[in-house]
């Protein structure tokens, strides 16, 4: 067989706008256990599995040979064996034997991409290896099992591009339309300004509401929460949402609460939003409470809350997508609660940029 | 029709072909109630929603902000809300209200669309808004209630251009090869030549057939149908088919029979085929006997036999498509009974040429 | 958010790779029955009839009135009637009726392919009809029911290139790592080299192992297989698989076993694989046991070990052709065992120089 194959083309790959040299979510711990495991990030196929001493290695998901998916190999040891013609690879993607020959040329070689795995989930760098940097990986701590959080954890595959997941999730403007129902989010998400900050790889969004119902801490009644997220470089979305009894928003003189005063309740969010091909996306989420406020059941209730709000989201996105895909020239038309939406993709875009020119990939998200 | 059809490769987009300037039935009126109703015609998502007078407004199914489908908003009074982020429209697109912000762009406006609701369908105009002239929308009469017509109603979506489906309702010389089983039809249909007659927007069709089955009309036996239609830009078709006794074709000396002629059958169906994107279109159908000669029974037992029928038109006319697509340069050879198919098409063809070339619209269909 | 979208456009259409001057399976003979049978070769829509006397006769699928599908016609004796608006084609596809006209223009004339069917196939000529020459329709003599061969028969529609399942058939060192559990293969198919000798149109294979798990032919213990196979342009495979005692390689000197030396077993798969459109192909197989050693009992249970068999390779054929598609500019590495492959290949690519520079079609397999 010569080259006979391409990909449809002139099909824009919006991804490519995305950047390259970054930390993508490609699967959850969980995810790739005795086999490999088929992921896509940026249109790339891979294939995510595991050493028998558990590390974790990430190849293209293409054997050299005749580019059979590795996906579908079986793990041998520290090594993956192809299963169509039975190369056998060993974790830098080098063949290390090919059935009925000797000589092994050194071209039959996988891609290797560098790959960590840690708070529970597996990353993958997409860009030039050299500049795989691990502490580029966003600290995404309340995944990590010994931090006293609960978190449910979940998936969902979307029919949209990654960056209008992030839009959503950086926009809480969404919440008192989006979610009424689910959520019980009143006007006041949308008509209160959050204090915005420009992150080095992220923006930060810090709001208190007054006297609002508190439909998620349990107990009912009216509350004042106090919500924060960072959204970080390439979509990693870590929001804390604690709720304390009416009045402490101004006893804190609207500034965020100290460590001393005591929550209602205290729930974390972590989510991820990997583009995986053209106008598709995977979505990693989870949710919970602190184990001081809350259990399992607490932690079980919300997650049947977070499915239910995350269909309102996709159902929307994915419509915007499709409006999207129908519009010869979109253009938006920003607003005030656009703010850190704006911010955050003009930093996405800054560093896409350096990336092409060459440049250097520092860069704060202009205020 | 002339070669008006390529092949899957360099796909055209053939909807641009159809006129412009013309009104296209979007909706039956009962599919828009209390919420916006999500419709597509010529490759444009529309939301179709009611003021709380009940009058219609039809938007371009794209909020300005951040392009979510407004076709998820909520009618409030006069006014429909974006569901996304809450932004809100009056009838006229204009953007009244953006929750947390006093300032409005002039630019945030939706586009609105003349739209008009009459004989119990929701009429867009697609073209030039300053052209929309409501006399140009097709006299649908039978479909109002109060003209003595019982005509139950459908919607069957196409995997097909619109223009095939208009092709198959004008020449019905398919009744005999298409339909034996389900209308009873004779050869008849395909060997005697009907009268045709140029009209200013489209075609009419007269037929005296002698001496037929009788399948629709009940009571069995044979008879003598006549039958007429017009087909109307930009594709509405309204039939009358009309049963007597067998020799009254004779006794009409094969002129239109008046209406002191006393039939034993009367049924009106009346149906639009609207182009809603590249290769697929709706069909709107109706079809019912006047309450002279029949009940609601009558009624449905034609929905029965139409349904049927148009499952046999739908599996050719997709068919068709799919041979059409498969074919690199696609000519037709017209046949004698194509006629008034070609006078229709050529009329088409010479509204699309003026409406670009930015001449009069007026023209009747060369015979 | 700026413009990033635009629909798929321009597929590649690796079909025209293929050899037109060559006879293709188009379907089973059992196939074609007193309905036209719709089939796709290399893109092209057919429809496959049979006259009263029971010939067969292969039309474009594609009436020259108004492009609707021959297949769904109706065959009245020798002719084919389209029954959207009823002209009548004889067996070379000329027109000899268009209902309510006498006038039979030149032009109404459809397609008529050669066909020949033969061994339980039709087989269907895409080149040029004056090349047309019945003797390099493939030997597929074990099919003839009087031949002795039982064998069971099925389809399988693959979506991946057609070249992809021969390039599979050809290289059974993929047995040892695809079917392991079905057939029970160790590794001794891929580390074993195979006699591959070069035939006008095609290769042939030849292959002694020993002390192997006697899976296929009953009785179980350990046998010497002798496998023998020709694949064929363009993309006929006849593969021969004989079981013997243990001891019978070495005591042939690993030649071919003469018609002397009695098999425990003695089985035989026909197999095409047919391109019909732009990445999809249709398989045609059969497997089974010769009536000397096997009954109806024998086959049937060949034919659930090959269904599953079948399947495995699907799954990585379809898995190849995916990361095929997401490969920018695939290349394969070509291995020792990959040498019939390339041989066969490269036969093919030279027919399609040849074909497309005018030249002869005759030439031999580079060993």
């Amino acid at each position: 067989m010569t080259a006979t194959s391409t990909a449809a083309t002139a099909r824009t790959t919006p991804q490519m706008n995305y950047v390259r040299n970054a930390w993508y979510v490609a699967a959850w711990s969980s995810d790739v256990g005795d086999t490999p495991f088929a992921a896509k990030v940026m249109g790339e196929p891979l294939a995510l599995w595991r050493k028998d001493d558990g590390a974790l290695v990430v190849f293209e998901d293409r054997c050299p040979h005749r580019l059979a998916p590795l996906s579908m190999g079986r793990c041998e040891g520290a090594r993956l064996r192809c299963m169509y013609h039975g190369l056998v690879f060993d974790e830098t993607g080098k063949c290390v034997e090919i059935p009925g020959q000797d000589m092994i040329p050194p071209a039959a070689k996988a891609r290797a991409y560098p790959a960590v795995e840690r708070h529970q989930w597996c990353w993958v760098w997409m860009g030039d290896p050299a500049k795989a940097d691990e502490s580029l990986i966003p600290n995404v701590w309340p995944l990590d099992p010994d931090q006293g959080w609960l978190l449910g954890t979940g998936i969902l595959d979307y029919q949209s591009e990654a960056r209008l997941i992030c839009d959503n999730l950086i926009d809480l403007s969404h919440l008192s339309y989006v979610h009424p129902a689910t959520f019980g989010t009143t006007e006041s998400w949308a008509t209160h300004s959050p204090k915005i900050t420009a992150l080095p790889r992220g923006v930060r969004y810090e709001l208190w509401l007054e006297d609002q119902p508190n439909m998620v801490g349990g107990g009912g009644g009216q509350v004042d929460p106090w919500t924060t997220y960072d959204m970080l470089v390439p979509g990693i979305f870590l929001l804390r949402n604690t709720i304390y009894p009416v009045g402490t928003a101004k006893a804190c003189n609207y500034e965020a609460p100290g460590e001393d005063v005591k929550p209602l309740f205290d729930a974390y969010t972590c989510q991820a939003a990997t583009p995986t091909g053209d106008r598709t996306a995977r979505y990693f989420y989870s949710w919970g409470p602190h184990s001081s406020v809350g259990n399992e059941e607490v932690r079980d209730h919300l997650m049947v809350m977070a499915r239910q709000a995350f269909a309102e989201d996709q159902a929307m996105i994915e419509g915007q997508q499709r409006v999207l895909d129908a519009t010869e020239d979109p253009r938006v038309i920003p607003t005030a609660a656009d703010r850190p939406v704006v911010m955050y993709n003009q930093l996405l875009a800054k560093l896409v940029r350096e990336e092409k020119s060459g440049g250097t990939e520092s860069g704060e998200a202009a205020a």
